[in-house]
């Protein structure tokens, strides 16, 4: 394809992209399809000469959107948001003509160079402390990871190394490997992929996947994995945050047994219901301990742009690290997660960097405190979407997701054979029909089948619970009320069936 | 911005996308300013109110184009290739669109299954041993991965895996820690952060850089920290190869001091030189010796397409993982990174997955077997590619810039002055004056200041080489030529100068 035809199908591409967001609506949100459809529907192999192109945009209608699962419907209300705006998808468009491989400040200078003041800008929206914040000459500075994932795993790595080397410089005799062995890193017990409900024969095979998710988060866990450092899990209150004196407690319980509390992973922002760990009692027990703080925010870190839930973030100057995912709430597409670190040396210490990419600090943009060597212009997508929203665009938007969960939330409320299951603080509202965990799974089941709406679960005190998150960019007040009433009528039908007779007398 | 400006602004972006491309030839490759130029070009903080889209693309060619190296440029022949083509960015707009986050198969179905026969595709492509196919109901399967390092870590954290389960299912009495303070992992010396050239006076703190890449590809180092064990280089032959009785030496000795050797990275095109290890020899020494063989083909993997280099893949039966980068020489942009494991079950026991993970093994694209939870619809570039193109068209590819690296290696014999370093087999000519590493420094600093052509070094048995590696896809004879008649201008300007004297002399 030369550029002559790029012009032409270019045009028809971004056509094709706003008509389909324009009626995405149209289309269930989740695809009526068994696992290993697509195989069958195209050839085995490549072909060996060049197809048309009218072939192929036929087969994304044919093969590729019926096992869609519409992220960006309106109707789509399950995990978190997947951030998508106009401006971001033309600043990839931008991204992948200039296609630069950043692994150094010269594979492309404007790439590290733009990305670390995207940082400084993000970090000061949120008003982070400024010692996180590059361009003032401290000794932090913030990266583009691909996902909280890796920041997770990236801080643990500069803990491990920071405690081993602290451990060993004080006790000599103590070898790494003997060190390592004691390590025990700390996150909350919301986060974790064992919390799980059985799969039931109610459930279809479809339908194991749903397990993925439930209180699934598990980066903490992979990371320890990986680490190879031993993890526990810290038991929360009754709103599912992490308290001071739980983890005070654990730490203490541990360190009596010779082991080395050495990193604990703050949330705020849990995925089953959003919750808050209370970071200004965690912050100062992690430092007298010599714990490293990792604050994963992954997904309510864009609401701290918001002057009204800066105060959640407060703590923060305690931490060692801090991360957010702009491409969940923030309009930035995937992939795009904020990483800002209180010492830089802590990080590049953890990979032993050559002296000389310490040489220019101040332009450093953190690109080595990561997995990848190579990496796309990324920060291209943060200048965009910050220039074309402004702050207060942003704010407009988080805001009004806010409305929308509230709105949900009233209508919940408003029917007694409801509860609310957790508090209502962001975009996330966690509900169930008062009654057994069949019931429960029985409606999900339902409002799965339907393919109006998508919704997955997670579990709270022992409990099976639906959570309903504000998702794409475009939904309204009407997408809101129309999703009530879809969950209330499958609701009065399934009280008139034979399956709840089954439920409720058997 | 709402869809109907973005089918105006798409329309714009399209074409300055195009025109970009087409006319990249006039831009310099490689940018004149020094780090830290962006910052006092823009703002310290975000705006509050949303801008105007005509400031954001005037800022474009402001502040971004003078601080990019032209990766696309066909005067660009440093690093190696990063892909592109028409196609790739068309599935990425498409990709952005969906803005699916495929975590598990009901995130997006389609997401996972298109992955899982691009897998396969493209493994039939290079004739890879059928138990690295999913599709033929075997126990290996593949991955998109973003890059060859997180390939590189999760083979190497698998391989630790098995490593310490069967080494303590044999000797219980040996703890985790214990065996793990014992494993080793090997890889050729050319993959080396520390075989750099001093920094000398003659480099002003611009060139820092180089030394970035002087025989770095630190992946394997970086996964060998990562995941806690020893690493050591095995030495190389005359064509910077690593031959089977070289590994068994080392081996031998390590095993001697109690050791335990267990995963040997492999490397098919090397950085430096594009050497091949002789995995023939090196496959079934490690078989043997129950020690993980990883082959990393970065680069050279996309040629294996052509059943003229398809021998340089003999031995990949003996490996447990296989990995190369389709963003770097198949047209797809990055990222996408392809990996392979001959038995799905190292991959995911590594990462001690929940069984209900296994239950769909057959439309399992491994995506489980990576460090990020979340992931692109990356398989669309590939699925546009590769029907697009055609294996024949894929394979014009390649064999168009085989050609083109031949053409300016016979420029280089041809001219007395110069001497080849290393056999050229594909795109990559390593080449020097004949004379000190100081002349060739020398030849290089000029080269790379007088922004019409850019070049990286290496280092090959002590000397100071050039590297010239075909990148672009626009890259045409006259551009060698081109490059050709520079660089001897270059050199005939600096036998004449003042500082020839002063190095020839002094």
């Amino acid at each position: 394809m030369d550029a002559a035809e790029f012009r032409r199908r270019g045009r028809e591409m971004v056509d094709f992209v706003a008509d389909y967001l324009e009626n995405i609506e149209q289309r269930p949100v989740y695809p009526d399809l068994e696992p290993g459809y697509l195989r069958s529907l195209i050839p085995t192999e490549a072909p060996l000469e060049p197809e048309n192109y009218e072939d192929i945009i036929k087969d994304v209608e044919r093969v590729i959107m019926p096992g869609v699962t519409h992220w960006h419907s309106p109707y789509f209300f399950a995990y978190f948001p997947a951030a998508s705006s106009y401006p971001a998808m033309l600043a990839d468009m931008l991204c992948g003509a200039i296609g630069c491989i950043g692994f150094s400040w010269a594979a492309s200078p404007a790439c590290t160079e733009l990305e670390t003041v995207m940082l400084d800008w993000l970090g000061k929206m949120l008003q982070l402390p400024e010692h996180f914040i590059a361009g003032t000459h401290g000794h932090g500075g913030g990266v583009i990871q691909g996902t909280a994932s890796e920041a997770t795993l990236m801080s643990l790595l500069a803990a491990r190394c920071k405690a081993i080397r602290r451990v060993h410089a004080s006790i000599p005799e103590n070898s790494e490997a003997d060190i390592l062995s004691k390590l025990v890193a700390y996150t909350s017990e919301q986060v974790s992929t064992k919390k799980q409900f059985p799969i039931t024969l109610m459930y279809c095979s479809n339908f194991t996947h749903i397990s993925d998710l439930i209180n699934a988060h598990s980066s903490v866990e992979r990371a320890a994995l990986i680490g190879g450092v031993m993890m526990r899990k810290v038991p929360t209150d009754n709103s599912y945050a992490v308290r001071g004196d739980m983890l005070k407690k654990i730490v203490e319980e541990d360190k009596a047994a010779g082991l080395i509390p050495f990193y604990f992973c703050a949330t705020l922002g849990t995925t089953p219901s959003c919750a808050f760990d209370h970071i200004t009692e965690l912050g100062p027990l992690c430092n007298e301990e010599n714990m490293w703080m990792h604050i994963d925010a992954a997904y309510a870190g864009s609401a701290f742009i918001c002057p009204e839930f800066r105060p959640l973030l407060n703590g923060v100057e305690f931490a060692d690290s801090f991360n957010f995912n702009p491409h969940k709430w923030l309009l930035v597409n995937f992939d795009c997660s904020a990483m800002w670190v209180k010492k830089r040396a802590d990080i590049i210490g953890a990979f032993k960097m050559e002296p000389l990419y310490l040489k220019h600090e101040n332009q450093e943009s953190g690109r080595h405190w990561q997995i990848p060597l190579g990496r796309r212009f990324r920060s291209l997508k943060m200048w965009f979407v910050f220039r074309l929203y402004g702050l207060k665009g942003l704010q407009a938007h988080i805001r009004k997701q806010v409305d929308l969960a509230k709105e949900f939330e009233s209508l919940v409320r408003a029917d007694k054979r409801f509860e609310i299951c957790a508090e209502v603080i962001m975009g996330l509202v966690c509900f169930r029909l008062k009654g057994s965990n069949e019931l429960n799974q029985n409606l999900l089941k339902r409002i799965t089948e339907s393919r109006e709406i998508h919704l997955v679960p997670c579990q709270l005190s022992g409990r099976f619970v639906l959570r309903f998150a504000i998702c794409a960019r475009s939904t309204e007040s009407r997408h809101i009320q129309q999703a009530w009433r879809h969950i209330t009528q499958l609701t009065f039908e399934f009280f008139f069936s034979p399956c709840a007779s089954a439920i409720f007398c058997g």
